[in-house]
């Protein structure tokens, strides 16, 4: 039944308003469920595999969300796990399809080929406290084709480990780079500064007393007067690497 | 003795104004205490039964209050139980009174015989972690007499699942929708937009980073621009569940 | 074209992948976009007029959305106004549809006749600073076509002007209470020990000092060990109202 | 040497202004100095005992400190102390001289003789898991002589108990009462309504989402429409006893 | 009706339950009705006057409580008042019961002969910004009979001038010490570490940068290790003079 | 010299350590400002002009900073400009050189020819008054060559205008959207679920109440669980114009 | 009276305890207002002279402090001043002993003679609107006797300018930089990593949306991981400048 | 290639645009890596050695980097460690390099001879628990081969033990005070009053309530109207005793 057919039977008494309004209500609903059929995998609109955060969920959850996805799509990523997931992940997947990353937390399931690598991620930290968050985001850039690079600790030795990764990245033709810092989090700030490529910027909660939790390089990244940074959430590599990878793709796609 | 008594003996001199003053206080408060009186369980008057909070108190407290409570009007809730609290609890009730809800860490403890169903409330979870919440509602709601039926996860599989679930709710005429979502926390803007009957927004304290412990879900959904959301505190499923049992009684008493 | 199709063509070439996908999203947009035709006015669907922030809109803006959406619908509220927004309006409508109120600086416009009242709202506030957005509540429950009743300062003489106004308010049947207040807004709180109806808590941003700007009031409402209080964002009559009126609805309708 | 002698002296270059810089200031140090001989003791001054805050200092520090006040005044309160702390100190002291609370996790230690009780303060609780705070206010309160009389969980049964137990504050002519409430912490300003003397108003910990960890609480004292509230810091029972204390002894001093 | 008389006649049919229910909501509210009688003043109970915050209100509104309250106890205090409030209570009210106070911008309507002095109040300012602050706590002290005596700027000029006015305070016998203070808020604690009788704490919004509107002072007098001090909220100068004003009576009514 | 040379003149004696070191300093110093001589101007690294904030500066000021920076790249943006700005620029610069947004507050100072058009950003807001930092990202989009297309206030008649913009948005090939949204903030998420292109979300200032002055869509954006959101920070227009060109002309260079 | 003769007293009756004690308490304040002789001026122990804070004050009100410093110490700083202090200012003070900064919006009353310079303060801004702010810090090393040399919106063309000012800072023997920047405030940071004399880190108000008012720019310098910083207040130039000058001072009077 | 040919090349064709501007970058990039070379230790330039936060880190890690600093400079700190910290570093390095302090949980790893003392720093404690922060300033103090002098708890007995430590201060031409205070932080303030010696002023995050973890008393020493404080973060006394070295060395080394 279309609108006018549905106002025409109120007008002539066919169907009560009442009635009428939830066929109207019905209506709307079903037709946006046409969506669902198309909405097959999120991963075949966006080129990103599904991604089930484990952390506030039991590892009963995880299993049954993964399994679920797997058999869509083949490739689900699982972050922010802890031993008990990785125990009851581990018993209910083939080996063979299971990838753990122990820095970043996250376990891949894939019965994917590789893809051909296109495009390239650069992924820098200022420090070592910093890696666990920028491996999750190379998990991502793996995961989705890209080449990822990655400078760690870069911050630590002075300002010259900076500028020479500076260097590989732009003699590399890198086309993004995902910024990972703590504390004061002027490190993505610098590296804007000097680049013509976006630059995804990544708080982390490692920090201590007044702007701590990341709160001081949240607000740094967004206060930048060094143009060219997304920011995404503190602690958040998930965000950046997928941010990262579409980035990527446009490109490299075309 | 009446005002004008204490006042004209004042004036008289029979009583001095220091005593008058205490006596007028007293007849303040003794008129009050009379409400104790018809006050004999709020269960009476709103139709809830009590429902005490176990976190912060020893089992022993709980046990307690809630053996004072039982006494009296037969039916108690107890809410985020921990272990301590259960044992405590099955020791000091007989069996056949308690109903236990592992999820919702609820006890409830009850020598009522089941109300005959009235009214119906949706209950509706963005994701799995926020279903101990969605749970704590439906303990209420179910206890109170009325039908709840549940849709868990629906933000997890794409914008379908929301869809399909609200083309349920409209047609089985469903009275309030309770809305729980961590995060951003957008979900009952959403179903808001979509429904003409009262939506109650649950944040929860899913999330992290920037707008963590239910910040910014609680925030999205006092800002939405949609109408018609009645908003509670951050993860507080009783209160939505006692919410919706009175919208919903309201309407089926009648 | 269908999914099935489009991804049959595929298979076959006789379309390309990047020109299937592209189809395929724009399938899902345009079935979306079918419910615009059913969308035609929210009031159809939520029996509440279409209601306009003047707030941060020029005179201008404002007529001209206010002129599009009567046009359709016949009936605007528009709110939080000045001066030269209302001179715009009142020189772009004709003046027999112009409904202003100078408290809760709201204009309607109306071609409606007035509705045959269903359902009764009661409207109660702290102080006096409370009005403006008691006023607010009051003139979208009024529109909407439901009795109002107000209880203003109910809170500045003595907590016996309160208990005054909530014996009214169980006499005449009210269905829902909107409590509006401002400082430590401990009203609402009480209000929903006594009663057994919905009360709809409006911090107000009237205090100083900490908590002001209603943060303190937000906070006891939303904390408030009295269960039974749908709490919307401060100052927001507009969000009261429109909430109760679909709390009333539901139940005047049926 | 006094100022003028130094500045005579250095007009004269029997000293150079920067000896005599140096005296001037030695000089004022050393004045105030002479204040220690006079502080022999806070408990002279304030009638109230040495308190040791435990948490944050391990036992032996604890012990240390408690020993050499105890040489002096022979009268010490510690409080917020955990096992360890009450371990070591039951060691390091003779048992009679240790009165242990395990609600209020205080141990005083004490060679005095109970005084003779003067003034009279009234301790309420809106829940039981105030009783902590409230407890550490008794104890300081009963160390210094007062009668203290407590009235727990009057907000857990309704109103009625709050009614009632003012009912007995005015006919006990109390002087001063301690309220300690948290979540939305109406309960001071409920009293402070119908009462005339001073409430001391200690917001606790209690409550969960956005105003929890006191800060609903202590807004609500503050924002406080009723006068006659002083407050004191989220959960310092400490804070509220000294105050009461010095506000009774004023009195019963006189 | 008592509620044994309702529900007898429930149980025998004579009335409806829903009858009843609606009957014994309204015998509580009647009840608590006739606190109204009683509560004809709250300076009565208080021994303070009516108080209205002009803040917020229309010159008209506040005209109308005032004459309103001035009606019944002819004693009104009107703060916060601006040129257009002083403007309509001088034409609505008898010049000579008008007493405006130009640093503390209130205004006091009285018909009252002056009262015999009793206790002494003393109020102290770290600066200069902070005095319209401390003068409305003054002019509370000063209506409700007390002495008062102001030291202003004390912390301007180096220490000395603090210790100076405390000398005054002990050889006065002031009963009570209101100290104002911005900026870091220090002095309210100094000066509890020097006395034994109540300080009353009022931070003040003077200040900048972070910790500005009076937070690190409001903070400062919570966290104090000095014991002894009764905060009020930010700029509160009416709270700290109620509660000045009631500790005073306390004793001197005795 | 070199470090070698220094160190060496230092073990010989040549030169004092101190003077070394400062020579080493100075050493790095004048390397560094090697840098100078390439950065004659971030356009040329960058694409972008040079922005100058107009806001906090005195129209002298920006008339200085904008005609320095004019001399060397003949291409200036000028943000936040208000009438002082603006009377002053057009009396600094050839009027055919000027290009003013009006709803940007922006001023442009250009000699160059109208470059080549590569690429195309979207730019969507929810509301009306997302409108001046959807421009103020326009104005930098345009200026570096981009088409740039907007859809205004989607948001406003229903979420149908949004999906028919994203229609758009897919048929034209965007290679970036630009999401602008205040209130709760939702749109960019609900954007980012259905397109498979970089979204930037500009969280506005829009909003009243808690999470008012964009924090509430600002968390909203950081907190969203769909994937692939550049945020930048409140109402920083330029933000989001100089990312979308970065990531557009990396696209259109290649 | 020496405590000891109190204490004799006391207890052989001559005097009563409550006497003692407020000799004792007497005895205190009095040793200490003796301070008050040797405090005659900050300025002699500090070498700073008075400053008096305008903002906030009546011009009446400076031009009193004022002159009562100014007949003590001949050397006051007056800073915030508007149009209404200067005219105030200039009317009461003799015009030769005047000096305004405008941009500084302080005024400096003095009759000393120009000391003989020593030291020497390098004052660098990140951006134009950071100057009012260094120039408060300038005014005051200026009238300390120390050398001052600024380096202004080094970071508004390229971080060259920077390394070129810190060129001369290091050939110029400087012994205290100030370091004044708003927005994410990584200013101080760059610098302190790369001299090894004290930067003062002075956050200034500038920036907009999250981390605005300073905020972001304070947590910076505070979370910082170069070392070597002495943070003040946003916007305190006052306090950056008596902080620098005390610096000084210290190395060139030894 | 300079710039210049670089320019004259893409001029006359020889290279394209692009590999111009690919080859400027890395010309900048290049002659900044030289900085590389002479930045060989911080410590040549800063005197103080290097530190590694442990906190955050592996002891594996933590030993890693130790060790490669180690082997450059001879002298190492590690701060914040735990006991799988210590046991790590103690199998890594030889016993008689390492210096653990285990109030302040740090280990020093030195070759070093000690240093002739230079310089004198006071480091002075509110109460015992901010003992560990204070020790943490010492180390570093004491490595860099200052003299350092403790007065803990100096506010724990009254203010005389603050007056009598000053007077040591004085007396022994201390150059600098670090003063480490919890709760209301006040005590920085009362020593910067007192005296010429910059004060570095280190909250500590000891308290509880409204103005926990370091908030209080960081904005205390903010906020502070007592001028010549150097704050720095909560809890950071490495901060602290970096800042106090740099300050002292500038004095003694000239």
């Amino acid at each position: 039944m279309t609108i006018d057919e549905i106002l025409r039977k109120v007008s002539t008494g066919e169907i009560t308003p009442s009635a009428a309004k939830k066929q109207i209500q019905l209506n709307s609903i079903h037709e946006v469920q046409n969506i669902a059929k198309i909405d097959t995998g999120r991963s075949f609109r966006k080129g990103v595999p599904e991604i089930i955060l484990a952390e506030g969920k039991s590892p009963d959850q995880v299993v049954k969300i993964a399994k679920n996805m797997f058999s869509t799509s083949g490739h689900v990523i699982i972050s922010r796990t802890d031993k008990s997931h990785i125990t009851a992940i581990s018993k209910s997947f083939t080996k063979k399809y299971i990838r753990k990353n122990v820095l970043a937390n996250t376990v891949v399931i894939s019965n994917k080929k590789k893809q051909k690598v296109h495009g390239h991620v650069a992924i820098i930290t200022a420090g070592t406290a910093d890696i666990p968050v920028a491996e999750e985001a190379k998990v991502i850039v793996d995961e989705v084709g890209c080449k990822s690079t990655t400078y760690y600790d870069v911050g630590i030795a002075g300002i010259h480990r900076l500028f020479s990764s500076l260097s590989s990245v732009i003699q590399d033709d890198v086309d993004v780079i995902v910024a990972v810092a703590g504390r004061e989090g002027a490190m993505p700030s610098i590296i804007a500064g000097m680049v013509d490529i976006p630059v995804i910027g990544v708080p982390t909660s490692i920090g201590y007393g007044y702007g701590d939790k990341g709160t001081a390089a949240l607000m740094s990244m967004l206060q930048s007067c060094a143009l060219g940074i997304a920011t995404v959430n503190i602690d958040s590599g998930i965000a950046a690497g997928v941010l990262a990878s579409i980035i990527v793709q446009k490109k490299s796609i075309k």
